[in-house]
């Protein structure tokens, strides 16, 4: 699998800010564009320089810092566009122009022969201007084009010898992963050239497709922080790592992953959201474990329940006790931390007590420890 | 595809109270179940009754409303245990044992050989004291198990012809979608039983996992509302049904889709948790559309860049406009939708003005309206 060779475009600044409340200040991108850059993210994707005047200067703004990271900007396919990217000084311009029925209909009015003359039209006008940028083409909504209709443009373009990246985007999230492998194994085959993958969140595939596009030879996978984007956005970058994470640590060891859960707060504070109590690595019970048989397992050996060792993201996991689904291995581990030597039978009496008062209203843990230490008082044996 | 028959087993009274801050009381547990009832989940999964004295009687409870879903409890794999699950008068027992290196070391300290022989006890008993009842054995962490050793306990198993239903669990979130397809292809072809996918989501897969399942010929997939579970939680119900939407709205017609708000609403109420800003369907901006190109398209038809019909699920779309991403056709919209009669040059001034005041910060619909109400006023035409 050649899943140690990809690159992270980073799209919050871009995708993200098409989420309902994300809007960022030209401090507030410089602040997440250095993060970001210190995460290990390869490229950096920004607004298009046309959508208003500050998202023009930040380019600009976002460039002067010298960051190791690319940055990219995302246009339509057309000169003026191109133009206004190129005049930002911009490392990589991204061209995207829809090829389904819907977005030739309702968004450009072009059919597929407009749209190959079109795209080698602009292609070639920004390879004039700026011999060295980095060039990709994409379609929009691929996964609701026709196959035959996206070869046709693909193997055009390709055949141009203009473009460093050909993407693919489910851009309303439709795809399963296994057509995800199949499209990307076929340009990669045919074409040779690098291949990025943006997809929509819309149905729950996103990161699975992500991966499933790695596994066919993408180069290159869009994400967005906490997965910010239209509607319920994108690819979230915490889930690609750790889709990646789980497959084999080694393909995230790059990154400094210690950082992700100061990047997932961040830009939700920004955007006055939660981070999602389900969310991936920063989740609130990410490496929580309850019920009774999990906590035996993990306290036993973590990896017994857990695919992700929460200390690789500077985190900590939690043993949750003082609930009806509570086991007595928890509660003989908590005794053993307070330094009470408890026989088995008491801890196990001490168990169901939890479970039933657990059955009205969950224990703290001082209420668990209170137990625990009457206990100790009223046996012999008392503090070990 | 087999995706028409396939059958929801929905485990927020099991699965979901593994969840950190779940815990319901026996009336909630009746107005879940008996919403998800009237939603039209085929199978609902209980929390054994060996894991508390209320977990015992609220089996009895639910049973004792008479839904129309098949009420099933998941117990491990001993004769004490099926004994109190048959006890309850449940209309399934689901059996499970962990058949993984880690498991078998931490968890039961049994190998492949003694978790034969002790499933063909189990499920023996099972038969003889109740010839009716639904009978399911799954292996715990099917994929951090030897493939070898899962295919010698579930051929041992089918052999016996005692189990309705085979079930395989992605225990700690590993899997991937082209991983489950194999494994439950192979299951389906060699014993013909009906097959139940489990599966967690710490790396992002759940939903494509139990999609790629149903691909592969499974029966049954296990939800949870809002995806509660250990950790992260698992398949979420209204992620399993945004997935098959997508695919083909027919597969989930027959459930009451408009329940579904109510239904997430619900659980994230009772467990005190925001529905997730990213949520499947329910999300705060699962329906928003911001970008202006978007704008545009869904205000020339919504299908444009939207894979799911809001309405089906009883909710509406939202096109939002005061922000630096906006576009002229959304500004035109809503000036039609005020009577106001603007040409497409006061329009188009309009819109950069938004831009650019948004570029500071988002106007309100309230500011846009009276842009717009202003320029009609100074401009010929007013009124249309």
């Amino acid at each position: 699998m050649p899943l140690h060779n990809f690159h992270i475009i980073e799209s919050t600044l871009r995708e993200g800010e098409q989420f309902s409340t994300a809007t960022f200040t030209t401090a507030q991108k410089i602040e997440i564009a250095t993060l970001l850059d210190q995460f290990g993210v390869e490229m950096l994707e920004m607004t298009s320089p046309c959508a208003s005047p500050r998202s023009e200067a930040d380019i600009r703004a976002v460039l002067a810092e010298n960051l190791n990271l690319r940055v990219l900007t995302h246009v339509r396919c057309t000169r003026e566009d191109a133009q206004r990217a190129i005049d930002t000084g911009v490392h990589g311009v991204d061209i995207v122009i829809g090829t389904s029925p819907q977005l030739m209909t309702h968004s450009h009015g072009k059919d597929i022969r407009q749209i190959i003359d079109l795209a080698a039209d602009v292609l070639s006008f920004v390879r004039e201007q700026s011999p060295d940028i980095i060039l990709r083409f994409s379609t929009e909504d691929s996964f609701r084009s026709s196959e035959a209709d996206l070869m046709r443009v693909y193997l055009a373009i390709a055949d141009l010898g203009l473009v460093n990246r050909l993407g693919i985007a489910d851009t309303v999230g439709v795809a399963m992963p296994s057509q995800v492998w199949r499209l990307v194994n076929q340009l990669v085959r045919m074409t040779g050239l690098d291949i990025e993958f943006h997809g929509h969140n819309d149905s729950g595939c996103a990161i699975a497709n992500a991966a499933a596009a790695l596994e066919a030879g993408a180069t290159h996978v869009d994400t967005t922080v906490l997965g910010l984007g239209e509607r319920n956005g994108i690819t979230p970058l915490g889930g690609l790592i750790a889709r990646l994470y789980t497959l084999n640590r080694d393909y995230v060891s790059r990154y400094n992953l210690p950082l992700l859960p100061q990047i997932d707060r961040l830009i939700a504070d920004i955007c006055q959201l939660d981070i999602p109590f389900s969310n991936y690595i920063t989740g609130s019970s990410a490496f929580t474990h309850k019920a009774g048989i999990h906590a035996k397992g993990v306290l036993a050996d973590p990896e017994t329940y857990e695919a992700i060792n929460p200390g690789d993201f500077g985190l900590t996991r939690e043993i949750s006790i003082g609930h009806h689904l509570t086991g007595w291995n928890a509660v003989r581990n908590r005794a053993q931390s307070l330094g009470l030597n408890l026989d088995d039978q008491t801890l196990r009496a001490i168990t169901q007590t939890i479970k039933q008062q657990a059955d009205d209203n969950a224990l703290t843990p001082q209420e668990i420890d209170d137990l625990l230490m009457e206990a100790s008082l009223q046996t012999a044996g008392g503090l070990a």
